[in-house]
């Protein structure tokens, strides 16, 4: 039976922007499969591994910048979806998720397949919606058609996010012999114009009396994707005014050329009197959260004056212990309005560049230097990945080697991490997903932990040329090797590392991806050019090096950005 | 810092007979790590994609019937656990979920792995907990140590089920050098003696009155583990009484000699008056979920005049319409009490009898003669099952044909399937866990579907000998080829079979399993003796057969079922 409702889901997306759905198998959901594969404006894969589904859905979020529509069946289906919709939540990413389930009388009666959908993500989601189950009363229709609208245009409000509709289903699922699929023409939507979030006069004039009170000015980027006039206003700001703007590699500020990217070097420093003349007296932050626990610690023992945070809209985190103004303004709006509004103490701006040079040069000097570990391998391929490419960099230790070496302001790339909830589960899905909407060279960069986690984010029928997987293999979870506590315990190796036996060259064969091994940076500098040529196709790049040598390189670089001369 | 109450967890949960302990890596959660990794009594094993160690718990629990505890970081980690959660929660079994997480001023702060765990798990857990934060009150020690006695008392009163303690955890995490890890020895613990869930004298003459109004009893019973006592006495009622006693595979009573285990042949027949003679005036129903839709839609068609369901205590589902009295006893009290107390007619049991032993004809016949296909596949995987070992049933199809075969009752086998939430998620794990906590034999019986997807469940360090994977390949979720209406939809293969390239070679490669292919029945039924000996090893055998032979194979099996002579 073709239950008209259902298949106007579709056409309601496809008339309000979506591009992207992935589904996931299943019976239960056959009439929302129908209905979105049959659609001709939409783009439809499927996706068999609902953990995997949802972080390709992300992936496409991110590049599009538009909802992805995530259909599955009943069932533990739905939970699957729960570690990817609170990454999405939290790093507010616009995700419309359908979840079929049986209808309300049949919830509770040992039936396959039924758990309680309601409302099933808690608290990370924006909101949660329960289509109508019966269209007998004509109301029923209407309802319909609004939540659908409602709940896409909830996805992108900001902070934008994932919103959940249950859709219980009756059978027969299927079409009759006969019978035929019609999109609706007489749909009703329902836009939404998004409130500006400029500044207004008044609010400019008061903003730019305050900023005067201070000369010891810091702008700090958090976690956001690439925006071309965000990068000019913040620019145009810091040229006239002498702010210091510090950004983290998953800000995707490293276009600036002033831009002071190595925190995670200068605030290790022995010399606290040279680092406490670092601290700003006002601190200004926009996006998300911070990779560099340097600075954090630094910034909560150095507390500012002031610290002003814009954000639209949504809860705000007080991250480093001295938030005194929120901005309820886009950081656009508030740099072009503050532009020139202040001149900042060059003594102090001098400082921080100063220490940032002396950060490069180390950087450069060590990892050219440095035996074959992580971290001069990472400043290998960040130096030679392709101009105008993504990059993925996967939880925990492959975002954290690559903030320490960073991006030159030379490199288009567009920088993506799962920062919103900082897991393992859903790095290399969500590279896929990138990969699939977006052209460019797309690498992600991953440690095997992660990534045998993540392995069904391969198993499906999409993989595109243009995805590359550097894979650092220490068959470990390096980072305990790394961090004080664990180190010293007996359970380091069983119970913290978790040392594990896998290579990726099996996984290669499975999925048909080249594969490549190297050992030495030899190698790897001779491996990485043909790897990101544009014809190379879909490959691994296998990274092998041993934790306990990792460790003892990264202590040494630890030893010596401690003594370094700022 | 060693945190005493955090500690105490590990002794507490030892103190009332926990076994067994899946950890997951990470560094929030190291406290908890090492409490329980340094316990002399704990059987301790890490497990790094939390999904599947959750599984792993789940099955560890199933064999040994005590509670099992999962242990993971802050973040997405306790997300990952949520379909085993929900699984646990429907299938009853108990399972203690212990999170780390940040302390409550540190949530919503943009710090890494960080979301809001309390009541994470929503519907799907019988209770949840929040740990203790500060110590420096006496009464949070209690506090502490009443809430895990508490929760480990819920997971095991009837019904089983998973109880969550969120615990947050403040930093330095490790214990400082030369600090000594000791098991407090004045713990006090809450023990729980449960309620009788037996019959009194009054009860038990009421019912045996009541029962004496019908004369056409039949006896289904649900998903359960196997139980000796329970069986004992369903046999003694069953002689005494003449009730037919009918049960799918899942029930564990296929050791009774008269069960009728064939409802999935007898009730797709066609001959409509004779099934008609099989309608009970009473049905008595124990357990959990049926598998048979031929029953179940038959028994919704014929309701009987009464229904009763025998369940101690929980939420009672009407699964076929009809429900008409709760007993709240156990099953075995039921049928001691109601042994000999009443006569059913013989004709009706004798018409049961009949038609399970031609549809038990028919199986034979038709499985013996029956092309190199699924079915017949399954019919003698399950005649080979070695003595006294276990066999666990994947999700769908698996299952599914099983239950068509049934085992004989000669055979000691004990049944596992994830029949709480029915999903194909988590099958692989859940036959690890139970194969590394029962020693015989442990038969996976799975899809090509079901097992890619839970990969995972083979990742870690424990692979056990007695682990036996039985592949059924056919390269897509073939169930979809075999029901009617995705089967006559233009999007079967590519949204429905979700048709997958993957074998198992490189599988058995990554984790060292011994590989055996077959590609006709003849191979078949060579490999299989030596493949379940006791010392062949851990081993995978992978049948590779053709989905649309497979649904000409089992379309030809039904209509022959449907034109059987009962």
């Amino acid at each position: 039976m073709i239950i008209q409702p259902v298949v106007n889901i579709a056409e309601i997306c496809a008339l309000k922007g979506v591009q992207n759905v992935v589904l996931s198998p299943g019976s239960r959901c056959a009439p929302l499969t129908i209905a979105f594969a049959r659609h001709p404006k939409l783009n439809v894969r499927t996706v068999s591994d609902e953990r995997a589904a949802a972080f390709i859905a992300l992936g496409m979020a991110l590049t599009t910048g538009k909802p992805t529509v995530l259909v599955c069946t009943s069932g533990t289906a739905a939970l699957n979806y729960a570690p990817a919709v609170a990454e999405a939540y939290f790093q507010q990413v616009p995700l419309l998720i359908l979840t079929a389930d049986r209808p309300p009388e049949w919830i509770d009666q040992l039936d396959g397949q039924t758990i309680r959908q309601q409302k099933v993500y808690g608290q990370h989601i924006k909101q949660s919606y329960t289509f109508p189950v019966d269209f007998s009363h004509p109301d029923a229709t209407w309802h319909s058609e609004r939540l659908v609208s409602e709940a896409l245009n909830e996805t992108v409000s900001f902070p934008a996010g994932p919103v959940h509709i249950n859709v219980p289903l009756r059978e027969p699922f299927y079409p009759a012999p006969g019978e035929e699929l019609v999109y609706s023409k007489q749909i009703k939507i329902i836009e939404e114009q998004a409130l500006s979030f400029d500044l207004n006069q008044m609010q400019a004039l008061s903003l730019q009396n305050k900023i005067l009170r201070y000369s010891k000015i810091v702008v700090l980027a958090g976690h956001d994707q690439r925006d071309e006039a965000l990068l000019r206003s913040l620019r145009t700001f810091a040229d006239t005014t002498g702010a210091v703007v510090v950004g983290d590699i998953i800000s995707n500020t490293h276009e600036l050329p002033d831009l002071v990217r190595h925190q995670d070097v200068i605030f290790v420093n022995e010399a606290k009197e040279k680092l406490a003349q670092l601290q700003p007296d006002l601190l200004i932050t926009f996006g998300k959260s911070i990779i560099s626990k340097a600075l954090k610690l630094y910034l909560r023992q150095h507390k500012p004056q002031a610290h002003w945070h814009i954000q639209p809209a949504g809860q705000v985190a007080d991250t480093f212990q001295s938030l005194t103004k929120v901005l309820r303004c886009s950081s656009q709006s508030f740099f072009v309005s503050m532009a020139g509004s202040t001149k900042v103490n060059t003594i102090f701006s001098e400082a921080w560049k100063a220490a940032d040079k002396a950060a490069a040069d180390f950087l450069q000097q060590y990892t050219a230097g440095a035996p074959f570990s992580e971290l001069p391998v990472v400043a290998r391929v960040l130096q030679h990945l392709p101009e105008q490419s993504n990059l993925h960099l996967a939880n925990s230790m492959s975002v954290r080697y690559a903030n320490i070496i960073g991006l030159q302001a030379k490199q288009q790339v567009h920088v993506y991490a799962n920062r919103g909830t900082s897991g393992i589960d859903g790095s290399t899905s969500t590279t896929v997903g990138c990969a699939l909407t977006n052209p460019g060279i797309t690498t992600l960069l991953t440690g095997d932990l992660a990534f045998f986690y993540d392995r069904n984010g391969l198993w499906h029928n999409y993989l595109p040329d243009n995805l590359r997987i550097i894979l650092l293999n220490n068959h470990a979870g390096g980072i305990f090797r790394l961090i004080d506590g664990p180190k010293q315990q007996p359970e380091l190796a069983p119970y913290f590392e978790t040392t594990q036996a896998l290579n990726a060259q099996n996984t290669a064969r499975d999925f048909n991806l080249k594969y490549t091994t190297v050992e030495t940076l030899g190698e790897l500098e001779q491996a990485l050019p043909g790897f990101f040529s544009a014809n190379a196709g879909a490959g691994i790049l296998e990274i092998f090096t041993d934790s306990p040598a990792n460790a003892a390189a990264f202590e040494a670089y630890r030893v010596a950005a401690r003594k370094l001369g700022l």
